[in-house]
């Protein structure tokens, strides 16, 4: 094993049994302290979510909002509110006034009167004014960030190539964006459990770049003599904890940022002595269909010798 | 024939008599299956619509929406909103205060009482709060993202250039955008019915960048003895199918973004033959006018022999 | 004169006498035929215009919408505005209602009855709900674009340097915003008005670059014997009709974007045998000023010979 | 000392006592004169400020419109607001009436009458109208801009390395962004009191980038025999009020952008003998924790002699 590279940033020292660096959602498996709080983290947070979770929590803190100046009404006096429906319970009344009101419908049935209740529906009637005002940003921001799913074959596998063997892995754009001049790196990190060191080593592709992205990609590493995975059998990359760190980048042309993507394979994810196989087929009509579900398919091949 | 590419990503092998790879608006012709429904997805298409289109898929979703509220105020009981105008159907009624609720609008003649009507207003206006801001967003998106516009001279032409041939077309900004450091990149695609393979072949500029670009760009290929066009015949063209894919790349200065524009020139779309006039001119008041129109004009050449 | 560049994009043919190529703002002397209207290059126009204008533009297109559908409502039958106010003529009942619609205020003393004027207004909040959309868009996209503006000296000068002389000029930036990794490229054009023919030269820069730019910064182009300025006298300079292009770049850290600015010196804005006097100065307390009305003084020097 | 390098834009002359050249906050000790004033300026700067005094300034600017235009409504008459409240003064009447039209609530119980009335009321609402656009525009961008926050330890380090020594600080990333390929340069500056020059030179680094930045990064100067700081003691460092300039760049990619750092530690925050004790360590579950406020932690060394 030879060609050892710089740690790329995750650390060379580790004091006990560690889990992956890389996670499958692309995070790593790293905690900070002593971070503090801050609005702008909140509000990525929730541009963050998933859409429908966004969207519940945009209601859930609509209806609580409105709940909470329901009370405050009610506190300030139900007589303070104008023309009040009396098949409705006095909340029901303050609680659809406080709709009315943080969403400026203000039909004007029910109106404000008194000093109490006058200020509280200017409060809420400003609330409304900047609440909207943020999940307008929020909403925008939500959508308007390249989401590029990447998708990776399930398994690396360890595979023939040439004359002789290659690992190799296959990724394909989950999303209809268009992506263009992707690049990936691959790395391989292998622990030392006698040093309590853990050593990176860069593996050369033999192919780093394409430049469209329509169709599934295919990346190949040839393990040649230079190559750290070299004689090395499945035995020894388990107890090694060897764990291949991937990284993707590329052009997203629809939203016309640059995307990276991350991800890792640990030892118990690669299929020693597989292929794959062909992931999209041409049909009558000369179209190109690519099968995202193929993109995991493997075969068994039995090894050249 | 020499000096073949890698496959850009598009693949190299077929099985079928296939389409053009690169559509004239920059698509290729590939599909996608399998990938899974997103709202990003939806949004994202949303904005990308054409303006009209765009406007006129909101003003339905707007009645459609507002249909359905005067519906369901209609099925909680018209006479539960307060001072209908007796002119007026009760659906009418109904719609009129759907739509003021759903705009926030809020007049208040039409007014909402009793649980179930208050309650679908309550909803309604909570639907026009988020509906408002998608919308925002919907429209920013739309006209914030570069969309540069490159025109293509429609046929590529083989004309004679120096002592020998070369293959040119042209290009031109279709828009008032600022665009900058352009940079060019055309590969030859011909199939190999024999073996049926897809051979890719980069082919060489006389010129691969601009720095400004408010005037047309011719953009050569001499046909020299290393170009893989070398000595190839308008019937060998026809029969391989080939096709001429150009990735057309720059600075759009307006939106402060980079911008990439896909092409291709099919092998019926090539003249031989022919020289391009030119496009622009100096008026009296030392203005120099490129005319957008004339960018596709050829004149017939004797071919220097 | 040796070490001729292509040409930048500007054309090298013309037939006429020439106004110059850059403006002073940095647009070309080109124009357009041929393209199309675009509701995209309407909407980046708006943005792009002066804050005050665009304020102006839309507080009339304001007006005149509402003067319009107050005129709608006019005709529509002003008795079918509820409980208009008898002391305002109907023309202004019907605009105030107009405009209660349009802002969706709604105060609803002024409400819609029957079908022509309910629908109007319905169509009218609609359009203030869609209008709302567009000027909160055209507003965020007229203040989140990066407007770096370089300021440029206000002429170019020939001044001694080292052994021999040079041309310089200064820029600084007017802006608060962070302007870093600043590069410059400086080409020269001149006319050969024998043959109609434009030539472009890349001059040779001392730096081409600084990576702060909190100050101003004084670009050298020294007149070596390879430099195609190399005893060209002043007549000849105004005789060929040279101009000095400026393509200056840089990163706005401010809005995370890339910058660009274009300029240039014709002939007659070059002065001859002056030089630039310091434009910062340390105060007592240590802190540096730079002064942006000093950029552009000059004094006299007596040539070296 | 050798390999001065050019001025990295900061300026070469001074004229007496300087402050430190980068402030803590990454900005410059260098004021502009002659610029002048502008909107888009004045958006940047709210959008730049600190979220709660963004806030704060939009409540006060909120309460200080409204009560302007309750003054306007006194003036023009309190007579012209339809159904006051008896309960209110005048002035609070007007001013709940204000905030109802500014915000488009609009009840209705008090609504305008009259020509004057109306048209403040018009105007007040087209104010709300711009005015929210304007907050909108406000709040996302205070929100869609990468604020990356790279903390550095509060004193960088002479600290043994290899066999000589070297100059070491530490920087981590103190938001929740993920931050991708940091790049760091390093620059020295030293002052010439005798002849009012300012010297800058740039230190070699042990490493000059790092692909993650989950974890805190140690940047290290190894003091070969070819460093400027080769054979300088700590008072002549303080003699010529040394400073170290500091930029880490990278690529934020929860923003989708490039984001820079600027710092430096003036001679007075070189700590001499120390080293930095270890910032993180691995936990029982295998995860990786990183303690920020361990990262200005040192602990003396003998240096080996």
């Amino acid at each position: 094993m030879r060609e050892q590279t710089v740690d790329p940033g995750l650390g060379e020292k580790y004091t006990g049994r560690t889990k992956r660096l890389i996670n499958k959602d692309g995070t790593f498996n790293i905690t900070k302290r002593g971070g503090h709080f801050s609005i702008h983290d909140t509000f990525q947070f929730l541009a963050g979510m998933k859409t429908w979770k966004l969207m519940l929590t945009l209601i859930v803190l609509y209806l609580l909002l409105n709940v909470v100046f329901a009370l405050l009404y009610l506190w300030s006096g139900i007589e303070n509110l104008h023309r009040t429906d009396p098949e409705l319970s006095p909340f029901l009344n303050a609680f659809f006034f406080s709709v009315q009101t943080f969403t400026t419908v203000g039909y004007g049935v029910l109106a404000p009167q008194g000093h109490v209740t006058n200020l509280l529906a200017t409060l809420e009637s400003m609330l409304g004014w900047i609440g909207f005002a943020i999940m307008t940003g929020l909403i925008y921001r939500r959508f308007s960030q390249p989401r590029a799913r990447i998708l990776y074959s399930n398994t690396a596998i360890i595979t023939p190539y040439g004359e002789g063997m290659s690992l190799q892995f296959r990724v394909a754009n989950m999303r209809s964006n268009v992506l263009m001049e992707m690049k990936a790196k691959v790395l391989l990190m292998l622990h030392e459990p006698e040093t309590f060191n853990r050593r990176y080593f860069e593996l050369k592709l033999e192919r780093s770049s394409v430049q469209f992205f329509p169709l599934n990609w295919t990346i190949v590493h040839p393990i040649e003599e230079s190559s750290p995975l070299h004689q090395v059998t499945q035995e020894e990359f388990v107890q090694k904890e060897g764990e291949i760190l991937i990284l993707i980048s590329g052009y997203d042309d629809t939203f016309g940022q640059q995307i990276h993507s991350r991800f890792s394979y640990r030892f118990h994810e690669i299929e020693w002595g597989v292929r794959f196989q062909m992931a999209y087929e041409v049909n009558e009509q000369g179209e190109t269909i690519l099968n995202l579900h193929r993109l995991h398919s493997t075969e068994p091949v039995i090894p050249a010798t």
